[in-house]
């Protein structure tokens, strides 16, 4: 550690100069013993756990990550308005494409031949229209102020149960999953290079016989996190379709393979939680054949599934390898302290090796003690 | 620090001895309150700043979210062009849904009636139509080259100021964010386990009053980013709802919550701006009785909300600990290469130190200075 | 290293003792020379390659980002279903706005006046219909199953080729990104400082003479990723546009630029790839004079482009800083142990050294060896 030379002639005498310590060498067992199961215990966890189990020789980095999204199935209701109608994914996928997230529509309240008008109001929405101050007829028995709005309003009602794209439990989406850990320039997507065309085109994800595949049954998804399709499909949800990455890039790219994992997003328990489930309100538009613009403004329920997309990847770097070298040596040296502080307080003989450890000096000379 | 053992029967030798380096004791006041008071504040940048403030026993983790978004609102608008009309959700908000992000519709744009047609070309917009090559008239005094477009062209106007949906400053929003640390499987979301559905049902978010409240005032927002609404309502623009989860998860879990701030996203100095505000166009489409398509283009301005959730969770863990407990030692051990330097060249004794301090041996023997 | 005081008078006789390690000092040119040399090659590694290359003193946040798109441009279309077109903007973005993303419709089939009804399946996309058990014509020579569906149904074919949208490749799209580094409270937009209003309504991004362009021409991003748009155009894909923003905020703040780089998101092998390109399906909604609903059904084959935002910033702490001096002195240290070992176990003199450095002790008292 003392690296300093005091001499005049500095080069020539003193900068080739070596210091080293100089040491006592205390031969005893307890205190060896001591010594060495300490460092061993150190050494065991440098580079057992941080090298081996938290790899702390790697520089890490996180993910970036691009998804695209391709619903398949379609859907038969059986309704008193609509009659017989089927639903494919043109009609349930809002909006058609998105970045990362598709929402697939299970449930809705339809409310048909909108136009801006006057009707009466109904109690609840009174506060979301215009009151003209007119008083109006709401049925044979009730009258109520008369709103400018949207009319016929939309009915307060509780969404149908069960739900009315009960199908679409058997919609499959196949996600394709792009990613890239910018620091490694590495990219790798989820379709892995192992898989056929053939085999994509038939199978479904499935965590014991088919963890590879893409595609997923959205009952599957659901169950996975272990909540009940149908039931959700009333009120809507979020699903989150976590994709982990989580690679070490000094092994094959190959062992580099993502894990599929569901969980719910939105909370479920109704004690805590306004406007529960996952709903909006869209509409088409329609112009009838004297100009007049007409709506059918559908309430919308159903089930958002967000891919979020996560993980790190570690690659050996010297720097983090020396960090931790540097500080496991650090704690070697805190060991000696520990086994100086036993040495020269606790053992029998401390007096003994107190006198050949330390010299004294004083501003005027060696004092002993 | 030096544990090399030299002899040939080594195990039962030299295995457990144990090596400590010999010291010399300045016992003198100046050196000493000098190392002391080094050390002293070597221990409390180490125990104050590093671990206290900054946390450097923790490992750290990102946060991984998903939001959605519910605005509720009704706006009354009363042109020459449309008469009274009201504005519901599923009007004003495009796309209906999105994620991490909504869009409001604040002013725009219209042009109903449009056809793929060929009319008179407006002078600024001729490179964005495809020229027929006839000249025709565009009034009764100018003439213009005729294009194929969809016709009657839109007007180059600026937008209506005050804007169209001024009502919209009363709009509220609901944001539901759910969060997750992946490595330390923490999730959260910014509905506290404190509000009830009650409470949930008639609060709005003050910084003050009501700072748990996950419904916000569209102008709320617009002026804790110290902007007016109405001014930002015409052309348009960008807000940033930037909500901070810094969790210590060390602390109790209810101590984990959400911050909000607001921040304009783009850019109003019109300086250094092309395309200020933020539009887009969309049509709404039709058909005519006799098959025609005809489209209502609109160009609609509005403040479009990014949800930014970011954030940063620590949780102890002891490899970040030794390493910093480890770079503190190696710092201590530097306290003594600068207390040795000051001993041996500055004070008035400093040969005496030194002729204690060192030995000096050359290949030949011991030498003495 | 060892600072334990061991008196009973603790604080007058040995608070102010200062301890430092007697030092052998060994005038070798070999070993001083070796040890010179292994100290200056730690000292370069830490100051070389831990703190100015990689910039071991400086504290890291990852970029938070927004991002906005516009879109502009025209194409006409000539095909004998629709005769001569116009798209523009509003045809042909969808959805008409997106967070960090935008999609440009290439190519698409068309399956105009689809009602609910009943018609004769075509082979491959039975297994998407509802059948009513029925047999009917399909044609002239050939029955199939009847099935309830949107009728007619969408023909099986290949997207056209040449693309639809061909003029495509002309369109230009404005990016605008706003960044923020939290933990340093910096924000900063890629439309730089530098440029005026004038130059933005012209220009148009070109690595060599326009690097800082925001505006991009749909054709070259493409072909910077090494693509063909037009071959790429027939169906579709997917693109990232990559904005990498790294910044040293040590260094004025003009230095920190966005640097955008083009990658193909997609796999366009044919091999290991089930439905190859982008492409989802929409539906425009129409009534007729009746009230019957009808709907045009587009599968749109397109480009989507995804704004990926990351980078690193860095600025100047403490805490990394004497981590990493700490791990080189630690580093350091190790040096003196290699030297240790040289000069007691190889040197020819070693054994001169060795009784010079080493003081023996047991449990009985001094021992020589």
């Amino acid at each position: 550690m003392a690296t300093l030379c005091h001499t005049d002639t500095w080069i020539q005498d003193c900068f080739f100069d070596y210091y080293t310590s100089k040491i006592l060498v205390i031969r005893s067992r307890k205190v060896g013993t001591l010594n060495r199961f300490t460092q061993a215990l150190v050494i065991a966890y440098v580079i057992g756990y941080v090298c081996v189990l938290k790899k702390g020789y790697q520089d890490t980095d996180t993910v970036l990550s691009s998804v695209t999204t391709k619903v398949k199935g379609i859907a038969l209701t059986n309704t008193t308005e609509l009659g017989e109608r089927i639903w494919d994914v043109a009609d349930y996928i809002i909006p058609p494409q998105e970045d990362g997230s598709f929402f697939v529509l299970t449930n809705m309240i339809i409310t048909p031949n909108q136009t801006q008008s006057k009707c009466a109001e109904v109690s609840h929405y009174g506060r979301h229209s215009v009151r003209t101050g007119r008083c109006v007829n709401y049925n044979d028995t009730v009258k109520s102020c008369e709103v400018l709005s949207w009319c016929p309003l939309e009915k307060i009602v509780e969404p149908p149960n069960p739900p009315l794209l009960a199908d679409a439990e058997n919609f499959t989406v196949l996600i394709k999953n792009n990613i890239r850990y910018p620091k490694f320039n590495f990219n790798k997507r989820n379709i892995l290079p192992n898989i056929n065309s053939s085999y994509l085109t038939q199978c479904v994800f499935s965590r014991k016989t088919d963890p590879d595949c893409p595609i997923f049954r959205l009952k599957d998804i659901v169950e996975e996190a272990e909540e009940d399709f149908q039931t959700m499909a009333v009120h809507g949800g979020v699903m989150g379709v976590q994709i982990r990455w989580d690679c070490d890039l000094d092994m094959p790219q190959s062992w580099c393979v993502p894990r599929y994992t569901f969980r719910r997003l939105d909370n479920k328990d109704p004690e805590n939680n306004v406007a529960p489930g996952y709903n909006f309100r869209f509409a088409k538009y329609y112009k009838d054949s004297d100009g007049t613009e007409t709506r059918t403004l559908i309430k919308g329920y159903g089930i958002r599934f967000d891919v979020l997309v996560f993980g790190q990847a570690g690659k050996f770097n010297i720097i983090p390898t020396l960090l931790n070298i540097g500080a496991g040596l650090a704690l070697l040296g805190l060991v000696n302290v520990i086994c100086d502080w036993i040495v020269l307080t606790i053992m029998t003989r401390k007096h003994h090796y107190k006198e050949q450890k330390y010299t004294y000096v004083d501003d005027f000379g060696l004092v002993s003690i």
